[in-house]
């Protein structure tokens, strides 16, 4: 029965994507703004329906739900100035041929929808924009957490699509809970993507069913990270303070519940990491118990807490407010160097308020740590010049362990810019080379096309010699805006 | 022991990889030039090695020689321009931070040697090329056909490499021929990529090896496929002995051994086909015996060539003149487009000078065709403007099943500019957002770090306030090349 609906589901998606492929760069613009003024035009219900749903509180579900439409505004303009459309031509020359090339949708893409960010991850978030605008159809897929919000963006997606002229089937909607919905959607041939934001096990998990289908699919799924903040001498004798609470604000940010939560903290072992200690010991205090997004999460936050307690070597160095079997009480641990290299679960995530502090034995072992680091979405350092000066070979290796690396800031808050790489090497996703955030996400449901010797008319008009559609192009090897 | 070998090779090749790291674009691309004096450098030797390992003709590889020389300096000239930098900068604004993004190397890459081009696409071939210019280390692993030439051309890369006075660790050699060799190297966690040309049996292995490994891996693997050739009526009819003459010579071109070998053409039963019939019997029958590759690849000639002749409603309709155990014979079979629609067996490659015609029964047996067709590198058409506006719906609908769409050519030539895409959808590849041929066969292997309110000086030069290296960059959502 799953198999029916799914089946029943993704041939109108098809249908969908037919129609997005007709679509000029500015028409596929122009659908994406009717959408945003859609989601921009719903009222109070959906911030009080995600607000019930989520626990989330309302001035933030208010400026995710801004975030929300100047996505597809944002990625609707770029679409418009062609750049993703990477048009090159080669013109025919003595003995060669006319070549020209540009970048088409993939095909129809599942989305799966987070709990964490209902507006901006979820029904009408940067997935389902990135794939329109990439001309790709969506089969949406409800996050259990939030149903009654997600079918409310889906009714405005609907509204755009409707207000624009567009079919339904540019996206459909696939509600239930059960693991089997999203299986079939990921296993069926018509699906050519699949993005996911949320757990290492569910986004692994559709990896692996895209990577064994008969035809082998691009599964792109963010997973998290512990986002390890590396401070360093200098920076941290001046500033334990203040850094003390940048880093308790980032890590209680939302009650902890975003990918970019900075769960670690290395510093070398000394006297300005112990009054950091203390720092981050009067920070945490005053952090009110919270509600989290849903029951399991609490209990998986409330587990990995009680874990972290159990590791030898690790102790409790501070709390925040009491918490109770529904509200997560923050908390900050402690631990060494050495136990951190040799004990594999003090780096694993625990998606909550609570942060790890660990106390290199020297500079070396912060070092040794970097470099047995998995892929994290974000490494931060607290850092002066001369620190960076003296580290610069740590700085250069970092590189190779994050997909984003900031200076003196905390990672929570990734804008959304072109200049943006939400994204990371395995595992925080699993593929380094796409990001979910920002317009660049529209290049994961992408893929080139050339045609050889074609006729000028029937060219697509990102080719056509003219250059129509006025879009930057490289012409026999020289970049040009006509 | 093998695990011992490959793990202290990779290991140099870390170094390779890190060293890579260090250079500019303009040092990476001067690299590449160093290599390619090398390569051009080789004398009659290289020529008169490859010919006996592979029986290609002399001509051939001296061309094949000039083309894999080309490759490595158009792609240097196209690192060295920044394109594939990506640079995007968002400057810091009110509430905002300062981002900047740009590609960097992804990290060591196996490459495997294809056997058909042993010079283009083997040793000093597009995948060392493009891997290089990505700023990543290389570990080669030989084809065991052609040890000797390949030996002779990592020679050339390493004279290249101590010219310019890198170390030899940017590229590794591997020898063998067992299969244990390669499965090694593709799941070394230190190799972050791979490329392969060759059987589709061996780019799908090495694409699961990747897939299922502990840190996935993106492995390109480009497997070949039939690149149909589609007649329509009105120029099928008024060129049918121009079109068997184009077609046999690029079905025959090389013994066949080519990746785009157009190896099925479908057109409409009737007279004009009949009259195409008649012209092709004519020109194959002029087809010389031939030497393949190597025997392997002759065998499994005969037994494609065998295992067509015994499938029902498939005839032979003639030959080229007559072979032996070690000389490939070439043909033409005959089908109808019911059998082909229904017979899986008759969309399988015959790696070599043979020929499948597809007699449909009318326009709407070729668009059923078309649908149901698996992902080709190529799709052909024979076709007057006419006919292409009398059958647009086909022609868009052949852009979901192909890299490459030609326009009254043949297939085979694949030239080395930015707008070639040598790719398309599985199983013809397993990714089919990349080119092997190209300046863009870069991108394989690349992959994006922001930097978030990064000092300036500590920046990539790429992103640089000043823009050091003149290359276009985006600048707060605007293309700018200063």
């Amino acid at each position: 029965m799953v198999h029916e609906q799914i089946n029943t589901i993704v041939q109108q998606s098809e249908a969908g994507y037919q129609y997005l492929q007709q679509l000029s760069l500015a028409e596929r613009a122009a659908l994406m703004h009717a959408i945003a003024d859609a989601v921009e035009a719903l009222d109070e219900t959906l911030i009080q329906t995600a607000h019930e749903e989520s626990a989330l509180p309302l001035a933030r579900l208010q400026g995710e739900k801004g975030r929300t439409v100047g996505q597809w505004r944002s990625y609707a303009n770029a679409i418009r100035t062609g750049i993703y459309a990477e048009a090159r031509i080669d013109k025919a020359g003595e003995g060669k041929a006319d070549i020209r090339k540009y970048n088409k949708g993939i095909g129809p893409v599942a989305v799966f929808g987070a709990s964490n960010f209902p507006f901006a991850f979820s029904t009408a978030g940067g997935d389902t924009a990135s794939a329109i605008g990439a001309g790709c159809s969506v089969v949406f897929k409800e996050h259990p957490a939030h149903p009654r919000t997600s079918q409310l963006m889906a009714q405005a997606i609907a509204k755009g699509l409707a207000s624009y002229g567009a079919p339904e089937s540019v996206f459909t909607y696939v509600q239930g809970s059960s693991h089997a919905i999203g299986e079939a959607l990921v296993l069926h041939p018509a699906i050519k993507a699949v993005a996911f934001t949320g757990s290492f096990q569910g986004g692994k998990a559709l990896f692996d069913l895209g990577a064994k289908r008969a035809e082998p699919i691009p599964v792109f799924s963010e997973m998290g990270s512990v986002n390890p903040v590396f401070a360093f001498p200098e920076y941290l004798a001046a500033n334990p303070q203040t850094l003390a609470a940048q880093y308790i604000g980032s890590l209680t940010l939302g009650v902890g519940q975003f990918c970019t939560n900075p769960g670690v903290f290395l510093a070398v072992s000394g006297e300005a990491f112990q009054a950091f200690k203390l720092a981050v010991s009067a920070e945490i205090n005053n952090i009110s118990e919270a509600k989290m997004l849903h029951e399991g999460i609490q209990k998986a936050y409330d587990h990995g807490k009680h874990k972290l307690t159990g590791q030898p070597e690790v102790s409790l160095l501070a709390t925040g407010q009491v918490g109770t079997a529904t509200l997560a009480q923050a908390a900050v641990f402690v631990t060494t160097g050495k136990a951190f290299l040799t004990n594999e679960h003090l780096s694993e995530e625990v998606f909550g308020p609570t942060g790890l502090l660990v106390e290199c034995a020297d500079a070396a072992e912060m070092y040794h740590i970097l470099d047995r680091l998995s892929g994290q979405l974000t490494i931060t350092f607290a850092a002066t010049d001369t620190d960076v000066a003296e580290h610069k070979n740590f700085f250069m290796r970092a590189q190779e362990k994050c997909g984003r690396l900031l200076f003196n800031g905390m990672p929570t808050g990734v804008e959304v810019v072109y200049g943006m790489h939400h994204g990371g090497p395995f595992p925080a996703t699993t593929d380094a080379r796409f990001t979910s955030v920002g317009p660049d996400a529209v290049k994961r449901f992408l893929r080139p096309v050339s045609f050889q010797n074609w006729p000028n008319t029937f060219l697509p008009a990102e080719l056509q010699e003219e250059n129509p559609l006025q879009i930057a192009r490289i012409v026999d090897g020289q970049y040009r805006i006509d």
